[in-house]
């Protein structure tokens, strides 16, 4: 049998979610799952007759993760259960995510189909990322789609040295930098001009915000390098610090010298889709490619 | 009375508008309005029952000129009519236009208001165009989007030389250049990477296809500049030649040393909106500002 | 005589503009000028045997003001000077700057022809700028470059509603938005993707940073609109604020539902070149246009 | 004995070259290497004292190829020889090139480390590309920088369906569309607001030029997909065809319903480079990043 354990996790306070949730769960212990709840999610939307577990014991003891809310709840989970090797499945609550590809009127077909063996199997790179002063690792995180260096404050550039695998690669001035994995290349990325990269490309982009260099231009490297960014200037100078993102998790305190190494996780976490999925009709609907677009003249 | 003669004019060779065109001919009639077909357009639909003329004609004598099309439709009307100062209605068969502003299925109560004199006036500048080899002026045109320089064929980039009120501003080398008005501004230039500019803007903007130099960044300039454009090189050597278009129209025998001078045309164009329009909210809907597009995270 | 009364400025706490600004002063008092330095200058660099002045009677006396140092520097001092309409040189120290732009070893002969009446004016439009909650009007500031709203805190995106002349023109979602002048449009507003405006363009332009909506580009608008921008949804909540920007002046307490006011100022300011000088010279310096760059295959 | 037999080849109809290209020849006469130069470029610069060859016999017996030019030159030998897995170096004649990255006053010491067995090593991916209408290939091709569908003609814009291992990727409407290697990620496509691919990625990217819908971006994707297109609409309609580029070769006779296969080639090319090359280097060198640009403020 395909997926005995199956756990559940909603969108954080989001209420909504309590009904179709609780179709999904029924609709999984009918098919001989076992059903386990998130914690947090069991709490909000009450949850007393499902066994709940935090995600650590999820990540432990399921098979199967089903996630129902929007791309953000979809990080949060994925970053978490990629140590454990847990697929995971996008349910869309709210308007079509990237990576929440399911939307929620076809989750029932969709889950039927999964656990029947029915799907289509990808795997997501995850970035590792530390921030080192001098021989201390101040913090480390995992980001799922990009790692976001920004000013933090009121005036200023941000200004850092880049290196990849020990060689330098350029100065930049810019508003902010950011990493980006293919699954984060339409995020952030994509709206400081930066590419796409196909989820299976073995690549990472690193995308200037508001560059000072005209030709500070978007450059994709391979996805096994490691990315060493050192705060040469902090912006607005002492009393003003810069920012690290990892997806929307953020630590603001950098300071002038330090140091953000950025390479590939050592887990990925592998995203289920209904059989039949195209990464590229995603990205048309989600774009709008299928419309014809303002400039048209006929 | 407003308008006491008004001219139809539908897209060339679309039969499809010859119910809604006859359903504006009698409603004009209706109002004691004089009606008459432009020429082509009453061939093309059979139209025997109206008077019909040529576009010069209805320069002369109408009061108003009702165009039935796309955008395409709208700029060769506007621009014939432009010399005689009959303002012009668009109307929208097909998909909405940013020119052929009024849906086909508002037409009959957008026209009732315009009669009733119920209406935005807005005033849209036209470029006066010609390209001069030595002494002899080879053509002349009028643009009310844009002219566009671009290499005809097959290899090579375009390269020009730009003078604006006599002074070098700089040399380019690119796929092409656009002189846009701003009703131009939201056809093929923004496709190119330029700028929106309002239509009360009284500029224009010179916006480079595929520039070879990455600082090559649009610039846009007052509409009163006289720009001055020499070919300084022809793309694909001497068999290949560059081309210049007006609007859509081509003159496709550009030579090494020939000026394309573009400068505001002496005449504008008048058209009338219903009363309560917005270009605003034109752009919002050609646009989709109104959905929230690809790169949220929620 | 042209410009009896010429006032000196240098760049804040820069100590090497002691002998270069002397020198000008001394051949201002050769010319038989009155010469007199502003205040912060006579500190800085240890003038005592010129009078000296603040801005404000610097406003009130002077006829001529040249300044030394870089372009922030003059936009300091052109936005004090404007309601004065006193003239303002700007002679460049370091590298060359889009306003100050006479070199510091041609400043004797560039001085000395404009002390002649050998010159081009020019005028450049300020932006007068207010925040608004409810009745109240919490601060105003002139900006000759820019105003800037942006996120200041750590996560989320900006969002605002814009009206231009009480129409709506559009919700935005982005990192920033940019109201740029001919002047500011070639500093952050370039980084930004924002189209160059000519200096004698009646024109501002919105640049949005980073916007979420891939179809939310610049627009240029006459510079006789006011733009009333609302801040509908402060980043990161209730405890992150969003900030406005001046130049690079900072107000940092945006809270939901502020409105932000722009439109020209009253007054501007007037630059003064040497005779020959040309603004397209100044872009193709900076923008390094006369190199060919990176893309070219041979 | 590190390569034993050099090949020599010149830019095409360049005389200059002669001098240096001698030297190199001496050089590694007195090195023991057994010297052929190019067929052509024996003729070009008058080589009567070395034998001569074709490009294929240079491929069959050949250990390595110098190649003295520009990036033009390097690209057609590269292709040319791809097939005989002979190393080649890039002698830069003229300005810097993207792969001619050695200039030629450090031709010698280059050559020199290079015979001593220091270098570095690099493999670049080449695109094998055919157009198909119906059952028959019309034309088959390599290229090393990318393969451009543009319109060759007067008006209208190129509609192309675009199909990624057999699946539907997107309908797209623009003047061209780029596949670009890494190495022609900094050549057309970089123009074409395209991201740069680091040589190591294995991957493509595609670049649309002038897309209709401004959210058509560029998207990336693994090297060993397979693109597929089809020509939906000629441009202009029948009698004005598209065209086809392979590098800079053309082929013109595009029609509707032509499909154009691109996938990488068998072979790949390797270049050689100086000990302590850099492909950053020669990026901050062509894109000018180790000067401060255009937008500064100080």
């Amino acid at each position: 049998m395909h997926f005995p354990i199956v756990a559940l996790v909603g969108k954080y306070h989001d209420t909504g979610i309590a009904a179709p949730l609780r179709a999904v769960a029924q609709m999984l212990r009918d098919a001989g799952r076992e059903v386990v709840f998130e914690k947090d999610t069991a709490t909000n939307i009450g949850v007393l007759d499902y066994p709940s577990a935090t995600v650590e014991e999820i990540g432990q003891r399921a098979s199967l993760a089903i996630v129902m809310g929007g791309d953000g709840t979809m990080l949060g989970v994925a970053r978490q259960l990629a140590p454990w090797d847990v697929p995971v499945v996008g349910i869309n609550h709210g308007r079509l995510g990237f990576i929440t590809d399911v939307p929620i009127e076809d989750a029932g077909t969709a889950i039927a189909g999964i656990l029947d063996g029915q799907f289509e199997s990808e795997t997501r790179t995850l970035l590792a990322c530390s921030v080192i002063r001098g021989e201390t690792t101040l913090v480390s995180a995992l980001a799922l789609n990009d790692v976001v260096l920004s000013r933090a404050g009121l005036g200023g550039m941000l200004e850092v040295t880049v290196q990849v695998d020990g060689l330098y690669m350029s100065k930049q001035r810019a508003d902010g930098l950011i990493i980006a994995t293919p699954t984060g290349s339409t995020a952030y990325a994509l709206s400081a001009n930066g590419p796409i990269l196909h989820p299976s490309l073995r690549g990472l982009v690193l995308v200037p915000v508001a560059p000072q260099a005209l030709s500070n231009r978007p450059i994709a490297i391979p996805d096994d390098c490691t990315i060493d960014i050192t705060l040469t200037r902090s912006p607005g100078g002492r009393d003003e610090s810069a920012s690290v993102h990892f997806d929307m998790q953020s630590w603001s305190s950098l300071q002038e010298g330090d140091r953000v190494l950025v390479k590939r996780a050592e887990h990925t976490i592998r995203f289920l889709h209904p059989a039949g999925y195209s990464y590229f009709s995603t990205l048309r609907r989600k774009l709008h490619w299928n419309q014809i677009s303002g400039t048209a003249i006929d």
